[in-house]
């Protein structure tokens, strides 16, 4: 990884802050914006009125509009918190509407096909840099929206050919103003190491879940709802991550369809040493990371 | 699944329990039995002084030996939890040196094999009924025996031919007696279900976790904190389990297997409806079941 920004010595407060998506991690910013006094303004913008009255309802955002427009006029910082499906489009949205010298970023859970897009298409004058809070979970909605969501998270910024050195570190500090820790990688980068953080453990949930027979649920324990719970997650959603970096997550199958290999043959020639090797090195792993 | 058993106007109340191996799952009965008033002494019996003076001190047992027909002498009530590669061992022990009319049940996570060696060697005098409560967690030992963790879990009982009624009765009442509810099937049907519902969680988590490259490991976040957990189990008492029940497991594996294979094929032809009718058939069964 390329060396890390450093922290600035303090944190901007916004004027006002523009968030297009307000679910579950849009609302949680708005949440923190406004708690923290780092913004005095938080603009919800969305699709749903019914969305936007929750947003509002739980304290997201200080005014909610469907106008797109309209709702990013008077940002400085604009956060695109829509489905990966949907975010090249409006980010290209924001950066037509918006002012001048107006930040902003998205939060996609892949990056590579997005930057490389977005620095294609944007303006030249566009500040734009990718981010990815690694936080969420798997109900989404302004309902599920919670004050204190990044304190403590891994966000990961991903500055493109185009991004500039003050804006790379603007991004950098609004998210350390919500308490997260920031890490910064080239999309490319981003979009290999997520695939077997976070892509593939969706991808092997969802077929355990979908693998298991109906006349085996009531007998379920936290074994297998630990293991299934991201199979509860969108599966739109989850669909436009996986297709969006599926080079990358077919890689991380391949590899782990490997390893299911090598265990079901230990198991199948009765081979104990073989198979508690895997499980050890699991073991090794899962320890390393804790709770 | 066979008729479920009635549960008894009230719970038997015990003189001595004994209780063989106390750790999470022995020790986690202990501590019920005596805060629960339903038995006077519970005697725990171990291999290692250090673990019997850790159950001592959380409130799983009122005496402690290493010594097992010293241990056994007094119980009416013997539970053996011992690990499943032991577990044949233990059983036979406990019914060779306890009183007659000791009720013997073991708390083993795979049936067929036990209770098929031990309907062929316990005397016929013996009452053993094999259980198998649907609880527990990746730690083990004594420390983490915790009051309540049966409560509104599921026991499955797992009578054998030679199992009598009234014992069959007995057991079912002594775990309704620490919150829990019953279930009844036949040691085959236990082992080809929990393949599914445990063993290939544990499989697919496992696998999963050794799968992971170490420079991912910085970025994961819940999805794959979640979807490993069980892999921070200890590798010699699931390498038991899974080789105990391999022909199911294998089963339940190669089922996993065509799953993620429709799942790499749908991916690799960026085929989005192949890809959504997988994840949506593991979010309706990933939410029939719930947290």
């Amino acid at each position: 990884m390329p060396a890390q920004p450093s922290p600035p010595a303090r944190h901007q407060r916004w004027e006002t802050v523009a968030i297009v998506g307000v679910g579950l991690i849009g609302g949680s910013i708005g949440i923190d914006l406004l708690r923290r006094g780092l913004a005095k303004n938080v603009v919800g913008i969305g699709r749903r009125p019914e969305s936007l009255r929750i947003a509002q309802a739980v304290g997201a955002c200080t005014s909610a509009t469907l106008d797109v427009p309209q709702g990013l006029d008077q940002a400085q910082l604009i956060v695109v918190c829509t489905p990966v499906g949907r975010l090249v489009h409006d980010v290209r949205a924001a950066a037509s509407f918006c002012r001048p010298d107006t930040l902003i970023t998205d939060v996609g859970s892949t990056k590579a096909h997005i930057v490389a897009e977005l620095d294609r298409e944007l303006p030249r004058e566009a500040h734009y840099v990718g981010s990815h809070p690694l936080a969420g979970g798997e109900r989404g909605g302004p309902a599920a929206a919670t004050a204190g969501l990044f304190e403590g998270r891994t966000v990961v910024v991903t500055p493109g050919d185009a991004t500039r050195e003050e804006d790379l570190q603007a991004i950098t500090s609004f998210w350390q103003s919500l308490g997260a820790t920031v890490t910064c990688m080239t999309p490319d980068e981003h979009d290999r190491l997520l695939a077997a953080a976070s892509h593939l453990p969706h991808v092997a949930a969802a077929a355990l879940a979908a693998a298991t027979p109906h006349d085996c649920l009531p007998l379920v324990a936290t074994g297998w709802t630990d293991t299934t719970r991201v199979a509860a997650g969108d599966p739109e959603l989850w669909k436009d991550i996986l297709l969006a970096n599926r080079s990358n997550v077919l890689d991380a199958l391949g590899h782990y369809e490997e390893i299911l290999n090598r265990l079901r043959q230990a198991l199948a020639r009765d081979d104990a040493a073989g198979v508690v090797d895997i499980l050890r090195e699991a073991k090794l792993k899962r320890d390393a990371v804790g709770s």
